[in-house]
């Protein structure tokens, strides 16, 4: 049995990552809304004790910035309604009894006291089983709805994400763990002595504090982070505790994954208390003949419209459109949006000669992820080659519809990583960090 | 059996609503965090086939914004730390099938989008039990928590919570209920000439929509509203499916009843899709002596300090504490917090003669609401009289502290209000508006 263990997600971005998924006939499309498929769903990761399941969000139906100017629907296919994730995540909890539940909230809108609170209060109802994916709103879809024409620029979003995560933290820290003796007979229910206020001033927050929620089970809830631009791998390497990322070869997988953790290091942190999951799209069946024609009818479903509006999005100003769809991809203006997947793909255009259609086509079949299409033992193979060359601490999976490929993984896939003995074959702790084996913060307060 | 049947609710102010509640021998004082004592009361009360569970909030710890000068800790008895309550309601869902889910959440900070996304993603898990208590900020000790050094005025803060609201209401209506076709066929997961774009811009807020969830299950969630100043009963005569107050005087209850419903029809409502429940605190035993044991044993253990800062809270910049206990109740300048709640205990202390002492004790008994101490054929007495002489639809249902007294009052209170043909003996509806007897709105794009 090999000495450390890979950890695995579920990224749920419902009705399917594949963005012609939800029209397979095996896929059921109102995955995206409804709660009992998405509990099912749970149950099934936990069956096959995965690490955590994952929850995108956007706070805007994909699209709809266009229609400002009065301009026609044009919407992209699916992916256009869903649960608020926090929300979803308190729902799932009782429902559950280990995996973890990671939600994922913006920092460019709202405000770190009610984050705090909202995390903080899954993390106890889950017995700390809660992780909070910090983002910065990269879609101008969101700034419409929030009183913003759009948003700030890449640089400030992560100024105040910083400062946003700085802010959550302390709150959660409002409270030592002796904090409430509720001593009936002395009448104390609260001890100022174990009692924290914040007090932060900055640029952007001023927020006194303390918390009104006793510490949480995990110390803090866990941090997720999915930046990999310069200043998303700042902020990642210095509060996350597991990274979300998109890379598809081994040779990048294994730079990205030494870069972040020796800013761990230079942080102070300890490298392996940052755990770095690159995601996977997964297409399998019983043979790799199987898979291959699984994935051959999910590219023949996607239209080249839907696959050029997403390719669209890491264009900036630039009129993709404008160009033949057929010819090379042009060079791209700076994105105010997702900057470091646009370097992805703009290399990877490069080095493989992509036309634009080529491109779209691999966004919209992947949302940009490395894709994998192969038997059980084939993905084994390709996850076993990452995770034991330096690449990744594990995967967060992706799955091209709902639910059945998530049955197949953990019916087929799991007990193939168990037998090499590269997974758990059972869940050792009872919270999230101690699936991920990282350890409970100390308090900023703790004196000893 | 009566033509009308009255509406329960059971506000949660965990670990009491009698502010030395949770010292009470029989009282539990970690309900105020525990997930499983909430699990547990939730199916008490659907056992009693109560309307619905509706919990309160404040976004601060009760007297903290006295600590931003350094002052020492000065913790109010109890209710310092509970679960925020939208993500409360969520967890409860699925381990309840039939009972209502309300839960507060301010107008004065936050924003439109995602209050509608957290309320109709509720209202989604539970299949349309889900409530929204909208509400201003009161306490001041929030405003430091959202960097702000107090908060706006009472009738601002009343201008943007209607336009907060409008702009929720907009966004329930984004999707009509053939919105989402998810046709694999042809490919089209949404159809645009259902689809409804806000595009609010006012004072407050602009937001451009669509909100992105389906029409939820009640049209819209049941809003909830407990403003009984001029301004507040202006919102919730307009908006309100369910009006929480506090009256404790028969004729009082009258007069605002028959006020609330007039203004209701003003806005060209039918009065009677307006629920008006009033607050009652409830201490019950076998006998009339046994509760008065109870009421007593509670007074007792109330301590002067704790109730003048429940009291200090309704008397704006006056320092209540420079006046002698004993003495009378010095006129109060205008509060900005509840100023409805202020002039009912100004009313009651100048009516009954009270000193400082005694208004700030009975504001630590019940928070200020109508409290009733017997047996429960006599509290099924007052409840009956109340009813029957239209000053109310129903109660909400306060409790000492957790969870006896609500076990108490499901198996005793409740069969006699039953055999007298009062209350429900089953429930005959799935979602909260069927329970409360209020129909499902329409849409403001509705064209039939």
């Amino acid at each position: 049995m090999s000495p450390r263990q890979m950890h695995l997600g579920v990224f749920f971005f419902t009705p399917g990552s594949h963005s012609a998924g939800w029209r397979h006939p095996d896929a059921v499309p109102e995955t995206d809304m409804s709660f009992a498929h998405y509990a099912a769903m749970a149950r099934t990761a936990e069956a096959g004790k995965l690490d955590c399941l994952f929850f995108q969000d956007t706070a805007a139906v994909n699209g709809s910035a266009a229609l400002d100017g009065g301009s026609p629907w044009r919407p992209a296919a699916g992916r256009q309604v869903f649960p608020e994730p926090a929300t979803l995540i308190a729902a799932l909890a009782p429902l559950t009894e280990r995996i973890g539940l990671v939600a994922t909230a913006t920092t460019t809108y709202g405000d770190p006291y009610t984050i705090a609170r909202r995390f903080g209060t899954v993390d106890h109802i889950s017995n700390g089983r809660a992780g909070w994916n910090l983002v910065t709103s990269q879609i101008e879809d969101e700034a419409g709805n929030f009183s913003h024409d759009r948003h700030a620029e890449h640089a400030d979003r992560y100024a105040r994400a910083e400062e946003f995560y700085d802010v959550v933290e302390g709150l959660w820290d409002s409270f030592d763990e002796e904090a409430f003796p509720r001593d009936k007979a002395s009448g104390q229910f609260l001890d100022p002595a174990h009692s924290h206020i914040l007090n932060h001033v900055g640029p952007h927050f001023r927020v006194r504090g303390p918390l009104n929620l006793p510490r949480c089970p995990q110390g803090r809830p866990v941090i997720a982070q999915a930046g990999s631009s310069g200043p998303g791998k700042h902020l990642a390497s210095r509060v996350a505790d597991l990274i979300f990322t998109a890379q598809s070869l081994l040779p990048e997988g294994q730079a990205f994954y030494q870069d972040v953790r020796a800013q761990a290091a230079a942080h102070g942190r300890e490298p392996d208390h940052v755990r770095i999951l690159p995601g996977l799209m997964i297409i399998t069946g019983e043979t790799e003949a199987a898979a291959q024609a699984t994935y051959a009818q999910l590219q023949a479903l996607t239209d080249d419209a839907t696959a050029m509006r997403l390719l669209a999005r890491l264009c900036g100003d630039l009129d993709i459109h404008s160009f033949p769809i057929d010819g090379p991809l042009p060079e791209l203006p700076p994105s105010n949006a997702a900057r470091a997947r646009q370097e992805h793909i703009v290399a990877k255009a490069k080095r493989e000669g992509l036309s634009i259609r080529q491109v779209a086509r691999y966004m919209a079949a992947s949302l940009g992820h490395h894709l994998v299409v192969g038997s059980p033992v084939q993905v084994a193979d390709v996850m076993q080659e990452w995770y034991e060359n330096g690449a990744c601490d594990g995967f967060m999976l992706l799955f091209p519809f709902y639910p059945s490929p998530l049955d197949d993984f953990v019916a087929h896939v799991v007990p193939e990583l168990q037998r090499r003995g590269l997974f758990r074959t059972a869940y050792t702790g009872t919270t999230l960090r101690e699936h991920l084996g990282i350890p409970v913060p100390r308090s900023r307060y703790a004196t000893e």
